[in-house]
């Protein structure tokens, strides 16, 4: 799997990945960047709640659960000095619907947490993450 | 720092974060996804290089070197089994430019992957990172 960023100017890049999709990364305007585009370590917290998001919803959907909204919320923690690493990383699972078994969403995310994630895996020698999720049935 | 994915339909996640940026992810055709954004596995390779490549023209500009194009190629090689974590990741910086020197890009490109790099330095206790650089003067 292969990524490849192109300097356009400031502290804009471009980045572009093997599925052929692209995105524009930037800095903060106290560190010479515009804002005109998500930091780097934003990606990392949005790559963790991507992939275990995927496994998740696709775990769940085969549980047929009834599902009306899914969200992710994905907190991180860094660290004040340089190199300003994440200590610590928490995921939490929000889950509206009709009937969901709390049984099937503890599978699904320790599925995904401990099994499939490949980003989850990745990371996790790295910094400690938690995770947690929440059912509201209407 | 936070981010929140809010589930679309198929494989498909908004992602968006702290600064207030917005990207879809989603999933393979063979993966039940539709391939209109990143995977989330690509996303951490675009991360850690996003975040390195602006440590690197960060220090580049303060050494007053002549850079025309700079590129940043990001090559994860993922183990075959799940959880399909990265084993090896190796970042290649490309210069172009005139009279750039050799000692600075690799003084810059060091700095950034011993002491400042927040991605870097957060995923290197999960999986090896090399680096290697070329510089092309015109």
């Amino acid at each position: 799997m292969e990524a490849k960023l192109t300097y356009v100017s400031g502290m804009k890049f471009v980045g572009e990945a093997s599925s052929g999709h692209a995105i524009v990364v930037d800095g903060e305007r106290e560190h010479g960047g515009d804002n005109v585009g998500l930091r780097p370590s934003e990606l990392l917290l949005i790559a963790l709640g991507g992939c275990s998001a995927m496994d998740v919803i696709s775990i769940m959907k085969k549980k047929k659960q009834h599902i009306t909204s899914f969200e992710i919320n994905v907190n991180g923690n860094k660290v004040d000095t340089h190199p300003k690493k994440f200590d610590k990383i928490v995921v939490e699972y929000v889950f509206k619907g009709k009937d969901i078994s709390e049984e099937a969403v503890q599978r699904a995310v320790e599925l995904s947490m401990t099994k499939y994630c490949s980003v989850k895996a990745t990371l996790e020698g790295g910094v400690p993450i938690e995770y947690t999720y929440k059912v509201i049935n209407e």
